[in-house]
């Protein structure tokens, strides 16, 4: 009577399927306000099903309201639930169309990317099974806002060992990574009106997390000795964003005059100092370079993450909160997203304990090392005087400047066009036009045998 | 000469140990600027250790810039570097102490806790197993803030069977659960000074995440209907959040009527409505109710969690959004957190596939049912006709209503002090004082054989 189709090879119930169709009609007006029904014995002779079907039907019709059951009376449609459409066409489900992803490029610098072909996936996959295994129902529930509480006590082991920090666990909150810990330190920090002070050039992502959340910048430049300290004086400021031991882009170290003229100033003006220690696991000249933190506890707010030593999908970082500031931040997170989920933490507890994460920077670091040294004969092979290499003695990326070139908007596009993925270190910066000659170049995920290949179709690419 | 003590038997080498000592000295002002250090020879059979143990000491305070070698001159300390410390001794970290977690109680009625002792833990870990054994080395690395693709399409199927939504894979963006997902939405749609509304009473948590981002409320009271969407009529409000399929504390179903009158409200005055869909997998009596997302598809953001159905350290849900929200959703997700952790996607998507999660959630509802039968039946026992019971079709949790109760402070102290977990649902009131003689009381965490002893429990201690 209604055309109503029903599919009996569904997974979908007919009853519900029944369901369906009829509250379209009332919604579309075609089964009209105050409309009888039939009878459930009418309906389902009408439609060739059985009559439970039917009554299966008007119930979810009538437990939503749509239909009007009394004792003795026929059925109706309640009154007033025409509704214009909007809806689309369920049919679309099953042919799904996603997007797809962006443009690839045959020569690709970017950063950001660690090569996660070397890493023991087997091994820690196990990990992951006997983790899971072994945790307690309770484990399994919200087990707490701060973190896994055996993985804050490996961090701060690991923290000590590799960085030279003592950093109790109760002050180590782990997070899903940098830009979390960065979006709620911002929110936390945030003085009305009051900027944040970010080196410039800086991560355009994490500039983006200050600025999407509504706050004001002040940018100060970065030198060879990494952020001028002496610029931030008799300014007011929300907080700082540094990263000392690896500046982004740049690549310099803060000197250990600028760290104590850094810290003095938070000290007098109240402010506090994020530390980005982003990449500093991978060192290839001279000794690591201890964190700010290490100089002051209470006025350093210090921000790691295992992505880069991992791989990207883990999500997992941490931020050493002084205790002044844990209240705050415990209330923040929880109503951010709550808590990490639980088997990567569990996992990575035991990766830190058994110290295989230390074993696989150790190799990795080798890798990159060798990565490094391709990269930077190949410069010096094509680039040959034309160039410095700068920020080349730690990290997943290097910068190159080319004396006398121009890498604007116009380079970007030729780049492109060429299938050539460049960051100009410009991209990066606020005040534009002081960094023109200088280009990112990440090679943590670059093949070692390609890499003489992609400098030299960089070279030819600038050089035409 | 400087009392410095290396440890033989430390993880740390000994000549970062001299190191960190060093520089110690120098910031504390025990070495002075300007002072000459001994020669690495001489340092080196004063504290009987390797002169390359000296050396490598030296190198790192010189990259941090504590001293300053010169050819031909001796190695000195710059000027400058004294800086009061704040630093606490790293020996306690060796001696963790981790706060103890809050009072247990003797009887809980705590609620948003499933059961996971049903779970199949096995089942789940092995496809947490094979997949993550299955992940490209892209799967890896940063793939997408929008979700894993294949979970998208898996849940839009499970959307369509289970709720009878239609919804496009593309559409459907992964989250870290509800939180996140109202987190988000309400940075994305807060008009300055605009409240957001939300039914009162309803979840307090979800309300802090309103709230905690600077918004202000518009309370809107809830009735046995659900929402009264009428009083919403005249007010200017940035978005609407709301329970629809079981309200949120109360349990009640909003009607047809309402649904279409609030949709109609928010096609005219142009606001969005959210919706929680938080727990009606769980359904127990009558058909399950459909989601307002099914009558409009424009103007309702529907919002699921997994939490509930597998367990809450999983930390996956989702969010539909129409076309026109979804580049700043992407925007913003990237700048809270990036995007979820793969290893948990991927199982999901193997776990909605292969139609377990449906097993599970048919055998977990009997489990559920049997519980809420066991406690129906003993509040009937004790509290007879003095109670009503209302929300029980659905969910976790029911409402008992104590006819001339009054659930206050000093109840809310006085069953503490019995050790007995209760909320009032006077706790979750943003206006005070309509709903003084109701409980809410969670069961989904509980053994069926200790419920009637904790019914009998609660019932002494309100009535002595």
């Amino acid at each position: 009577m209604w055309q109503i189709k029903l599919e009996r090879e569904n997974e979908i119930s007919l009853s519900r399927q029944l369901f369906y169709a009829m509250k379209d009609l009332i919604l579309e007006g075609k089964i009209q306000s105050g409309e009888a029904l039939p009878s459930s014995r009418g309906l389902a002779k009408d439609m060739s099903v059985s009559r439970s079907t039917v009554n299966e039907a008007y119930d979810m019709l009538e437990t939503e309201g749509f239909i009007v059951t009394r004792q003795g009376a026929p059925t109706r449609v309640k009154e007033g639930l025409y509704l214009e459409k909007h809806q689309k066409h369920y049919e679309e489900v099953l042919f799904p169309v996603i997007q797809g992803s962006e443009q690839s490029f045959i020569v690709d610098f970017k950063t950001g990317q660690p090569d996660v072909s070397l890493f023991p996936r087997y091994v820690w996959n196990q990990m992951m099974y006997k983790a899971f295994e072994q945790l307690s129902d309770n484990d399994l529930g919200y087990f707490g806002t701060a973190g896994y509480e055996a993985l804050r006590v490996e961090i701060s082991h690991w923290l000590f060992r590799k960085r030279g920090l003592s950093a109790k666990p109760q002050d180590i909150f782990i997070t899903s990574g940098t830009t979390q810990a960065l979006s709620i330190l911002v929110t936390m920090l945030s003085k009305e009106g009051v900027p944040f002070a970010v080196e410039d050039p800086c991560h355009k992502g994490l500039l983006e997390v200050i600025e999407s959340s509504g706050n004001s910048i002040l940018s100060i430049p970065v030198d060879q000795e990494g952020l001028k300290t002496s610029l931030l004086n008799g300014h007011d400021i929300s907080a700082v964003y540094v990263t000392p031991s690896h500046q982004f882009p740049l690549g310099s170290i803060l000197t250990a005059e600028r760290r104590i003229e850094l810290i003095k100033l938070a000290r007098q003006r109240h402010f506090y100092i994020i530390e980005d220690d982003y990449d500093s696991e991978f060192r290839y000249r001279g000794a690591a370079v201890s964190p700010l933190y290490a100089l002051d506890s209470e006025q350093v707010l210090y921000t790691g993450s295992f992505s880069k030593s991992l791989y990207p999908a883990l999500r997992i970082g941490f931020v050493i909160l002084p205790p002044k500031l844990q209240a705050n931040w415990m209330y923040l997170r929880k109503h951010f997203d709550v808590q990490n989920p639980i088997v990567e933490q569990a996992a990575l507890t035991a990766f830190l304990r058994q110290r295989k994460l230390d074993k696989y920077i150790q190799k990795i670091s080798r890798l990159y090392e060798k990565k490094r040294l391709a990269l930077t004969q190949a410069i010096y092979k094509y680039f040959g005087e034309q160039c410095t290499i700068l920020g080349d003695e730690t990290g997943l990326h290097l910068v190159l400047q080319v004396h006398g070139a121009k890498f604007d908007e116009v380079f970007v596009k030729k780049s492109q066009d060429a299938g050539i993925r460049v960051f100009p270190i410009e991209h990066y910066c606020i005040v534009k036009g002081d960094h023109l000659d200088q280009l990112m170049l990440g090679y943590g995920h670059l093949k070692i045998e390609d890499i003489p290949k992609s400098v030299s179709k960089l070279y030819n690419m600038i050089m035409t």
